[in-house]
């Protein structure tokens, strides 16, 4: 079973945005057993939109398009797939209910063009968009199906795991895909490949590994392709349970796991709570907390000291700390843990201070240094590490080795 | 002028990795005044290779190839060209010496794998990668250029910027293409193109409008098309004068200005600072401005109260009005702006408190329902907002508009 993806913008095309919307999507296409042929990036033009659509749909099984289905001028691709497929724009009466209702919650005007996200080709299936006013559209001929999704990711997205899987999975009989992805923080992809370098070499030839790296985290995915579904299930389980020893406390959890996610469960098991004293990393270690649902139960907030005055007087940082091993010291570090845990009446305080860059390093403490503590009821740890240069990556890393360094402490506490 | 780009290797494909490449090409191509035609992406296959880039090369001018240029087996970009051009693949003397010292360098064997990256097509130009192993080439049939370069990104970037671009130039002559971009904040798309659609209309033909959304800002980009560049651009600037008035002070910026950054430049600009007290956007406005470079100018922290004993105990918001109106109320807001704004001895302090979703919401304030607050030295004004049910897309609106009511205030007061 074969598809192509096709981003429909302008945007895309003059590389005003990056296209993240075709590598999820061919992700949870490829999880349902569904090979990429061939991804394109077109601009809002009726030529090129039935060119590629209509060169897609003559060489693959399933064509998803994404992009164009605003309700302004420049967005066409619905007008075009009316013509390509031969079919009136007819207003479907659960979209326009379900558009005025969320214009009314957001008070704003139900006009001409929000109604206009109504139309649809008469002949497609409309996928309801619970998230936006663009609905998905599936439309078929001679056993090609082609979707059409909106641009926005998270919109997409919902509609993908909502509609679109469920239904290729009941309309075409797919050979099975099993992936499983294990979570590791703390060791580079080239030292992890050395690692665990004889067990690869002993994977089965029909299992096939990938080494998945970001600044938060490598992910170590088995996949078997074309198998029977049960016996290859078994059979990564297996191989995974020979590889866990070799990672230890680098293993994380499965699939989504991410360290906050994996804090965030011990904690709640253990109903203790968290706070945090931010410098460098500047919020997004609770950002990171908050993101998640049901965050309140155990992550009770955190100050971001970004200035030292906030340090001193909200954290209780000694001025002395500050003045003599600089803000960027193993000293302040602990006491921002220290202070936060006091401070927000938590089980756990956890601290960054350092220098994200690009600009404020120096030969000591380069850019990238990064001090982290963390604080528990019985003692206050501390640790250093340094980074790279580039400033997002080095807040995201920071944030995340923060958090892992209270991950592997709440896992010694339990052993 | 027109070029085709084509990413090749199957990590793209199957959505392992995010294509950056593309987007870094369109830009500098567009900004020499290439239009971008189409962008492929394909796997690492020699039937897929050869049909685009043999389509590519009869309908456009230019096609710009990246990936499958490593010495594995799996990479076959090399051979797959010389094929399509009829040529032997024979040694490059400068690449070979070149690729030699690197290995030396790096104390890597100069094995036969390292060597064969000297191989090229004998009828392509070399281009020189002073930053890796694979070389760029460039082949010319019927005055058609095909360019391929190595896909590790600042390989290719620096390829592009030292020889391709400069070589373009020099090779054809090509017209204008200008862009520039309005950002704003607080319409939404359907709203905005209702508000500006007389404008619209009046545009003309050979200036195109587009809009480009997202949950923290609308941005308004005009394009003129092969024009001369001079005259374009004063044309796109009376344009964007004639907008001015209609768009108000929903007008941010300019090309990457955000709420954030426009705030940032007016606080740095008056020597003024701020901080921010967040419950329901944990961490996200603090992280917003502590990514920017500079921050520690303007910004000097914030509390995340998630909890209500930090909101009490921190911030200083009595509990009387917790336990009266609710955590996400009007009167806990303005306590939290005007809590953090005394804690941190800031000039101004913004306060959000709201409910992410997706659960805990109710009839009174369903999930979306956000309490923000700006307090300044002279009086503190708060305001509620409603969006929709994704926690992830609430987070990001409450933070933008709350950033957007501090941007609002400070321009009364400049006026």
């Amino acid at each position: 079973m074969k598809a192509d993806i096709i981003t429909i913008g302008d945007e895309i095309l003059i590389g005003q945005i990056v296209d993240t919307n075709s590598a999820r999507i061919a992700t949870l296409l490829g999880d349902a057993g569904v090979t990429i042929r061939r991804k394109y990036s077109i601009g809002d033009r009726r030529e090129e939109i039935l060119d590629a659509v209509g060169n897609s749909l003559s060489l693959c099984d399933i064509t998803i398009i994404t992009g164009g289905l605003g309700p302004t001028k420049d967005d066409i691709t619905k007008k075009v797939l009316a013509e390509l497929f031969n079919s009136e724009l007819v207003r479907d009466e659960e979209t326009y209910s379900r558009v005025e209702r969320m214009m009314a919650a957001r008070g704003i005007e139900f006009n001409e063009l929000n109604q206009s996200q109504a139309l649809v080709p008469a002949c497609c299936t409309v996928l309801p968009n619970l998230k936006g006013t663009a609905p998905g559209m599936w439309f078929e001929r001679d056993g090609h199906v082609v979707i059409s999704l909106p641009g926005v990711p998270f919109e997409m997205e919902g509609l993908m795991e909502s509609e679109v899987i469920p239904r290729i999975r009941s309309r075409f009989s797919l050979a099975a895909v099993v992936h499983k992805t294990a979570i590791t923080f703390g060791m580079a992809e080239s030292m992890m490949a050395a690692h665990i370098a004889e067990w690869e070499e002993q994977l089965p030839p029909h299992l096939r590994l990938a080494y998945l790296p970001s600044p938060s985290q490598l992910r170590l995915r088995l996949s078997a392709y074309e198998v029977e579904k049960g016996v290859a299930e078994s059979e990564i389980e297996r191989e995974f349970e020979k590889l866990m020893p070799l990672l230890g406390d680098h293993f994380v959890g499965w699939e989504e796991e991410t360290v906050q996610s994996a804090v965030a469960k011990m904690l709640i098991a253990r109903g203790e709570t968290l706070s945090a004293a931010e410098s460098c990393t500047g919020g997004t270690i609770s950002a990171k907390f908050t993101a998640m649902s049901g965050a309140s139960e155990y992550y009770w907030g955190g100050v971001v000291s970004y200035d030292n005055s906030v340090k001193e007087n909200v954290l209780g940082v000694s001025r002395h700390n500050l003045e003599t091993y600089g803000a960027v010291s193993e000293q302040v570090a602990r006491e921002m843990a220290e202070g936060v845990r006091r401070l927000c009446g938590t089980t756990y305080g956890i601290a960054t201070t350092g220098i994200a860059g690009p600009t404020g390093g120096t030969p000591e403490k380069p850019v990238g240094t990064v001090w982290m503590a963390v604080a528990t009821p019985e003692k206050t740890i501390a640790k250093v590490v340094c980074h790279g240069k580039v400033r997002a990556v080095n807040i995201e890393r920071a944030a995340s080795a923060a958090i892992n360094m209270l991950r592997l402490e709440l896992l010694k506490n339990q052993a």
